[in-house]
């Protein structure tokens, strides 16, 4: 296994919150909350929230945005020494990403139980058979980032709620409409 | 799943050609010679070749390239209805991303047996725990796309031990030299 960074514990806490606010604004621009941070030697590298909705990309989540801007910042696809902190579990998609770029320490809020792929339903960081592995600290401020996705999907639902209830009203008019043409 | 596109066998060894022309022009380039081909109702939406010394960036493999093109093209992070073409088993990262965005259908070249997440590694492609699942065709002109890579990752160790045999020279040389100066 590659070197881990040693991060202290306060600081942890600072950079999760930092992917915390990430995924706030993320939220606030009406994309799923999800929030990254890249740090390397105590500093922030990079930061991203995820921009799914407003970039129609696929690889537009939260990870994949601090990765790229990590590698700008660097100037390398190879980000050793680093450390990524995420709001939620990585899929498929980002966890390979995080072993493709050698990064050797991930600390994660939420789980993921639907499509986590380090903790939930793979553990791929821990896959000796790949060339790099990398050592992840689930849970960290998890209840702040799982009560944000809560909290995100509830409105989504109500919003779809209020829109059908509209619809209906809309609907009822037409007809009402309809009847007094036809009256 | 999804509903399956049907690609009839012509079109099949056609659009892997057009991969493997993406996978030579990567490695004219110095890149690992993988190419990937997209194809959406029979007509080709984007192709590139493997990009990561280049770009410098984590995510510069072949088929991620040819994910973001499809998404400009098409306007959407959503890829369903096309099929992906790819000269070799697609890793985790990219095995990932054809998740995401949704595609049904891939075919592969050659096997990774280091790191392939669609049936070396893991057979993600068929895990029904995910929300979407791809039909995979493995081995289609296999046997050009691994001799590309074979021929590629030869010519890298010779060049390597042409540099080896050029330096030990210029040292001997110095050490001439340092001798007759200590003459």
């Amino acid at each position: 296994m590659a070197v881990v960074p040693a991060v202290p514990g306060e600081d942890v806490k600072r950079f999760m919150e930092l992917a915390l606010k990430e995924a706030k604004a993320a939220g606030e621009r009406g994309e799923v909350p999800i929030g990254a941070v890249i740090v390397k030697d105590g500093e922030v590298i990079a930061s991203a929230g995820n921009r799914r909705e407003e970039d129609q990309k696929t690889d537009a989540h939260a990870e994949m945005h601090a990765i790229l801007e990590a590698n700008a910042k660097l100037g390398t696809w190879r980000l050793e020494e680093t450390t990524l902190f995420v709001t939620l579990e990585p899929c498929l998609m980002c966890a390979g990403a995080i072993l493709n770029a050698r990064i050797p320490l991930v600390y994660f809020g939420a789980q993921d139980k639907k499509a986590g792929a380090v903790t939930s339903l793979y553990s791929v960081f821990e896959d000796d058979r790949l060339n790099h592995q990398v050592k992840v600290v689930p849970g960290v401020l998890k209840d702040e980032s799982a009560s944000l996705l809560k909290d995100f999907f509830k409105s989504l639902r109500e919003k779809a709620k209020a829109k059908k209830k509209a619809a209906k009203k809309a609907e009822a008019l037409n007809v009402d409409e309809a009847d007094e043409d036809g009256r």
